[in-house]
């Protein structure tokens, strides 16, 4: 048992940077894709939410696995599985994207990195995508090569993130473009980094091949950072919501279509492309969604931690059930509680009145918010 | 946050009887299958151990999901799938069985149900098998359903489960054979019940379909149990160890292949049925295997748990290493320590010595020992 109470074993997998998380106080973890994820150091959620959008974090998120695939068919395998057309996908190109199943049902939603003509990274959330994309290649034969590679993401978050970068890798963080990766020195090796990450501020994820260098890279971030106030973090969940930032498992599961969580815009819908799914979403497409992601802006004081789903009533306490909350905190930005909730047709648009039944039993008054949160 | 210090989140799901095993004074989880499984209660391990061997406990196992595979296809995929001739696999019966990537390396050991000529369930270890096997059948265009669906399994373990189970179920429960399973009604519906089950004791698992009926089978079973001194638990480390149980994730992953398992008997070396995997086993089986899972049995007073792997080293401390523990616990029964280890060839006949490198930072002096132990 150790300090946070989840009982660790080799089957939930420790990261190159486990060891450093834990010098540094880390005090609860999740658990994603087999791999610990911390979820808490010493500051509060709040004060770590103020933290971020002032200065940077290091985040260990080397449970956003990397799905490699490459070969003859790679890009062919990758068109395949999802509904967002990559044939126009350049080299250092990050593309966040939904891979669907035939039904057109959510089974991740990754961001894709372009190696090169025949080779991808597929950075997934929290489901066995490399057992997806094998067995689709080993079922049609295709010519390619499915693995998970000794890559471990370590994410540099907040205003100052490219300041603590540019010292170490030089100038060239500046200018790489949001969704955009570069190749950068470390150690003798060439790595991989790239503008992207899981916060409302942005900043960089480095891609560190080789666990070996995992120690060498967070105490090279950290002394780097040190006069940008750099502190431990993990994914904040205010900061996310207000983002806009969707967790797979949470706001959307197997059962919704990339449609119902906000994805039109990476959903080919013209016929153009073949992938998984495709005559599925195109039928919602035409019929329109049931029920989409939004925002829920609450009050109330701070609620609880959203462990399980919460109700979503239509206007107050008597009204149709209209949503459930998946996850929720309070923003010390709006001093009011986000949420996010699918919404049921009908009831999404900005402004709608609702009441959310938190788990502590109190019922919260608040509106339908776009997003992101504005 | 809950008492358990894992960061809940809908992701982490909950099961039908969570909401029981909070009742009775669960104290921690572990995350399998995205579901919580949980790990302790208010008896310490040792102490369920010998509980365990001399009455009854119920353990909330839902997180041994079902993927159910139904269709014209099911049993070519199924067979397809796993290295394990079921050809003549008949209706009741239930199959341990190895599944294998195209490398031979293990992707999962479930349990297999079969339930009609067209209808089988996997009860599942950790890995999204439902993504393989559905990825398979979609790639191959075979014409099967593949889904989890809504079956939570709930574990009654223990010398006294018949008795348990047979005052709610009738006297069918105890004509039930080692790896049979019968249908049996509940509350109107006929539910699958297994003489199967994660323990040395052994016992049976209702895989309820239903989650609506979760609550309902727990207080069922805990009443039926009370004159048995039922209490509530889960799989336990030292027993299954000496059992010879392995955890998917602990003692092997995807780097192992099923000989290295101890699984040979559950392999099909002669060509007779075609698997996926099936080169590389046979290449695998011609050549001998480097390495193969055996107990260690070790001294030193109790070993802390077995959070990350301990080097096993063969003779005393200067010795090669051999191995790594990778699950440990205090046999109350031997009044030793107990562990499984992958163990390199040349060192893994029974009575070989061994030290084993402890975090705690004790040095263990031990020997291999075969499996289960004696």
């Amino acid at each position: 048992m150790s300090t946070s109470g989840l009982n660790m074993s080799r089957r939930i997998r420790r990261t190159p940077y486990t060891d450093r998380v834990e010098t540094v106080g880390v005090r609860g973890f999740s658990v994603v894709n087999h791999m610990l994820l911390p979820k808490a150091f010493e500051r509060t959620v709040e004060e770590d939410f103020l933290h971020l959008r002032e200065q940077v974090q290091i985040w260990d998120v080397s449970c956003q696995r990397q799905v490699e695939i490459s070969g003859p068919d790679a890009a062919k395998l990758v068109q395949w599985m999802t509904p967002r057309n990559i044939s126009r996908m350049k080299l250092g190109q990050c593309f966040y994207l939904p891979i669907t199943d035939e039904n057109g049902g959510m089974i991740n939603d990754p961001v894709l990195l372009k190696l090169a003509e025949e080779h991808f990274w597929l950075s997934i959330a929290d489901s066995d995508v490399m057992l997806w994309a094998k067995g689709l290649a080993l079922g049609r034969g295709l010519s390619v090569s499915v693995d998970e590679p000794d890559v471990s993401p370590l994410a540099v978050q907040g205003p100052k993130a490219a300041d603590v970068l540019a010292t170490i890798f030089g100038e060239g963080i500046r200018a790489l473009g949001f969704f955009k990766y570069g190749f950068f020195e470390f150690e003798g090796t060439q790595q991989v980094i790239a503008r992207t990450g899981y916060s409302r501020p942005g900043g960089y994820e480095v891609f560190l091949r080789g666990s070996h260098l995992g120690p060498a890279l967070w105490d090279r971030i950290w002394e780097a950072g040190k006069p940008y106030g750099i502190s431990p973090g993990c994914p904040n969940v205010p900061d996310r919501i207000e983002a806009g930032l969707l967790s797979y498992g949470n706001e959307f599961t197997r059962e919704n279509n990339p449609l119902e969580c906000g994805m039109e815009k990476y959903c080919t819908l013209d016929g153009s492309i073949d992938y998984i799914g495709r005559t599925a979403i195109e039928r919602v497409a035409r019929e329109g969604v049931k029920r989409q992601i939004r925002g829920v802006l609450f009050d109330g004081g701070r609620c609880p931690p959203c462990g399980k789903p919460w109700p979503v009533l239509a206007g107050d306490a008597d009204g149709p059930q209209i949503g459930q909350i998946t996850s929720a905190g309070w923003s010390p930005r709006l001093e009011r509680n986000v949420g996010l909730s699918m919404i049921d047709r009908g009831y999404w648009e900005p402004g709608q009145k609702v009441t959310v039944l938190c788990a502590d039993g109190v019922k919260r008054r608040g509106t339908v918010s776009a997003l992101p949160f504005a």
